[in-house]
Formats: structure tokens, sequence, C-alpha cells
């Protein structure tokens, strides 16, 4: 496998973990996204990965990914992850120095195919700061005047979001979770979409998640960071299996998606495969 | 998505299809050979699948794939699957003349490779036909003796093998029952996993499974038919899903795996995805 075969194989891996408290998992779907749909969109971003791999041009590749994500899938099934994913599978080294020094070399060019990227793809995030409003990733091509005026470049575009969306923020820390996350899957044991499973109720108990907070407010947010952190208490996954599971499908039932930790998941899925800590 | 994305994305679809009877499906895995290990497998084969599709001699490619597969799942996922995805990704149409004229192409170098690839990799198949024990597949390298004193090229190796064994008699009709899947899978309706369980059925209550009479003898086989027909007449899985769910825990319980059925079912999904007769 490649790389961009692995960071493929870490999306299929990461939906087919279980349970996944709120996400589309191997054993519940949500109304308008199901569990094949996950599989198809991961495999349509592989162009855009190979892309990136070869070592393209960030922008370019993440919007070529997309571009391929969405025929296959008919719907957003992993935009979040593939603006983590395109990175790593970029870089030299899977290190923090070495991903935020490759992200600042990014270009108002890669901040225009961004925006491209959304065009007439639907994406959930929050309103942009004050001042920003130009520069909202909703809308898509009729941001690239803005873009250009401002001279701004990907990773200034993803400085402003990161404020409120875990994955921008990814790009400002040099990728400090999606490495956790890596560290996790490999001190976790048992099958693999078990070990998913956990690391993800670990993320979720960590940090409010960007996309339940966008769609449900703070007070949801919290609450689903408790009662992961209470679930974890209890031993997670490999011990409280019944209680995840029932959590899952009340927030499946609720609507609630904290799809930030998802990707995060994934992107922790591609560096654990890339160092050989999954079997 | 190129061929190659989708000849692994169709292994992806074949395995979350469920339910399944007798397979790995979403809903079920066997003691040693988890749902993980099918994507991880698919997955795998990707850098042979390529070869292929770029126009790489079949045996070689296919030699690829499966070591690919073995190194990315640790057990022998597809090997089936790819002896029919490795031509059907090469060849210029999808169409059974065009298929029999590529597989008559092949060579004694496209045998030696293939004897290659099942050295090291565990694989199920009845006996060679009297006078053929030392083209034994099990062999492996060990045959390669005889492939050259013989002669033999890969499209005569799977001649001989066509009688007892279904992924073998593709190679020998043009790949009928892999273009009829495609076409079963095209006038069903519903989620994909549906649809691609519901080809399943039909095809297992077709013909004795070459896998099961080679584990389980003609009576078990014959057997699997019976009950898969008696499902397919009381509606098939959109009708009567839990009757099929129950032969599908039953035979997983008995261990009595469908395999070849599976393999074809891959091969359809590859065939109606290229030709754009699933989303």
């Amino acid at each position: 496998m490649t790389p961009a075969d692995r960071a493929v194989l870490a999306c299929c891996l990461e939906v087919a973990g279980t349970p996944k408290p709120g996400n589309v998992d191997r054993e519940r779907d949500h109304p308008d996204m199901r569990f094949e749909h996950m599989l198809a969109g991961a495999q349509g971003a592989a162009p855009g990965l190979r892309l990136a791999a070869g070592g393209g041009a960030i922008g370019p590749a993440f919007e070529r990914a997309v571009a391929g994500m969405y025929r296959a899938a008919g719907r957003n099934t992993h935009v979040g992850a593939l603006l983590l994913l395109v990175p790593l599978v970029r870089a030299d080294e899977l290190a923090g120095p070495v991903l935020e020094g490759l992200v600042e070399e990014t270009t108002v060019a890669d901040a225009r195919a961004f925006y491209r990227a959304f065009d007439g793809v639907p994406v959930a995030v929050d309103d942009p700061p004050t001042g920003a409003a130009d520069l909202d990733v909703r809308r898509g091509v009729d941001a690239l005047e803005a873009v250009d005026d401002r001279g701004i470049t990907l990773s200034e575009v993803l400085a402003l979001a990161a404020p409120r969306d875990d994955v921008a923020r990814e790009w400002t820390v040099g990728f400090e979770r999606s490495l956790a996350a890596a560290s996790m899957l490999a001190e976790t044991q048992g099958p693999i979409e078990l070990r998913v499973a956990e690391t993800y109720l670990q993320l979720l108990a960590e940090r409010p998640d960007s996309l339940v907070v966008t769609r449900h407010g703070e007070a949801v947010a919290a609450e689903v960071v408790e009662r992961a952190a209470a679930l974890v208490d209890d031993g997670g996954v490999s011990e409280a299996r019944t209680e995840v599971a029932a959590f899952a499908d009340e927030l499946v039932d609720r609507g609630v998606n904290p799809g930030t930790t998802a990707d995060i998941t994934a992107a922790g899925t591609y560096v654990a495969l890339e160092r050989g800590w999954l079997p």
C-alpha cells in the first residue's frame, strides 16, 4: 500500500469502528448518510490523495479529493477528514514541526483551490469571525475575489477558522490531536473496530466537538463531553460497551453528530497505519 | 475514481452487503476473519490492481495484488475475487468476447506469476484433476518446474481447474456470471448493502458454491442452493430479510462459507460500478 491507499483505508476503518456515539459506524446509519456512502466517499477521494502523496500542492489536491468524494458518494462524507489527510499524506515526516512547516508554505493559490472545493458541496461550519464574512467557506467560488483582494493563504484562512473549528485548529498546532489519536490507538487492544471506537470515545471526552457546537450549541457539546468522559471512566468501549452503544443510539436518534471527532479519528488512524501501529 | 479504485470499492461494498449467508458481512464476522480484515485486504490489493489497469500483464498484476492483500490483512481475504478483478480492470471493454480474448492471451510467464502468488498464502481448492497433481496451486513455487516443463499458460491452468472451481470457470466462459451479477445488481433497488445481498442470494441459489463443495462436500453445497432458492422464492432479502438473516447466522455458525459466490458478487459489483449502474 501507498500512503494514499492507507489514507483511504484509514477512512474505511474509521467508519467501521463501533460503537462511535453519534456517527455512522458499522452498526449505525444516519437518515441521509449510510455506511456505504462513507465507503464510496473515501474511495472517491483516492485520486486527490494520490496527487498530494506525489508531491502536489495541498489546495489543488484537497479540491480534487473533495470533488472525487462528492461524485462517488453524492454527499459530504469526508471533507473534514480530507483537510487533515491531504497534508498528512503530503508530509515527508509525521511530526508536529514538519507538519507546521508544511502548512505554513501554503499559498493564495491553495486558498483559491480550497474555496473552489466547497463550491456545490454542502458543509456545516460556524459563521466566520467578525470582519471575515467575505471569506465564509459556504460562499464557495464567490469568496475567490476576497481571497485575491486580501492575498490570504490557505494556512491563514484556516487560522481564522481555528477558534471555532477543531479541524482547522489542527493546522495551527502541528496536528497535535491527530498525532495523539495515533498514540491512543497504539495503546488500545483487540479488534481494530473496537480500538478505533475506543480512541474516538477518548477524543470525544477531551474537547467539545466543533460540529456539535455549530449545529446544537455549546450546552449540547458540553453534555456530550461530560457523558463521553463518564463512559471513559467506566472503562470505555472495552468494559462498558453496552452503555457506549446505548449512548451511540441516543445521539443518532437526536441527530447529534460529532463529526469533527470522527475526522480526527480518521487522521489518527492514518498516522497509526503509516507508523505500523495497526496490524 | 479510476478502475482500480472502483475494484477496491467493489470489494468494500461486497463485504458491507448484508445479510450474505455464510460470508463476512456488515453484521457478521468469521472466527478467523473479521470485517476489518476484508477492508484491509481489499485496500492492500490496490497497487496490483493499478498495475493491471495500467496495462500490466495479468499474472504479475495478480501476484502483486495478492501479495499486497496478504501483507495488509494477514490472511487470504480476496484471492478469488482478485482472480476475477485483475482481468476485469485490465480489459478494454467489459464484454464476454473481449474478456475471453484477453485471458486467452495469457502466457507461461503469467502462469508462473500465478503460482508464485500462492506461495505462502493459504488457499482452499479441490484436488487437481488426475494427471495434474504437479500443477496443484497449493504447491506454490514448487509447481514452477511443472509449469515450465508443460509450457502451460495461465488460461490453460485455469481451464484445468474450471470444472471444480467457479472462479476459474469464469475465465473459460467470458466471465458470464460476473457480468450477469452486474445486471442483477442493476435490477435491484434500495440501499447498496441490500442490493449486494440480494444479488449474492440469487447467485447462491443458482449453482453449488465451489468452496462449499471443496470444504463440505456436494450434499451440503446442494442444500445451500436449495435453501437459497427457497429464500429467493420468498421474495429475497427485500421481503424475507429476517429469514435470510437467520440463514446467514446459521451458515456462519456451521462454518459453511460460500466464498466463491462472494467472489463473483465482488466482480459483479465492479462491473456495475464501472457501467454507472450503482449510484
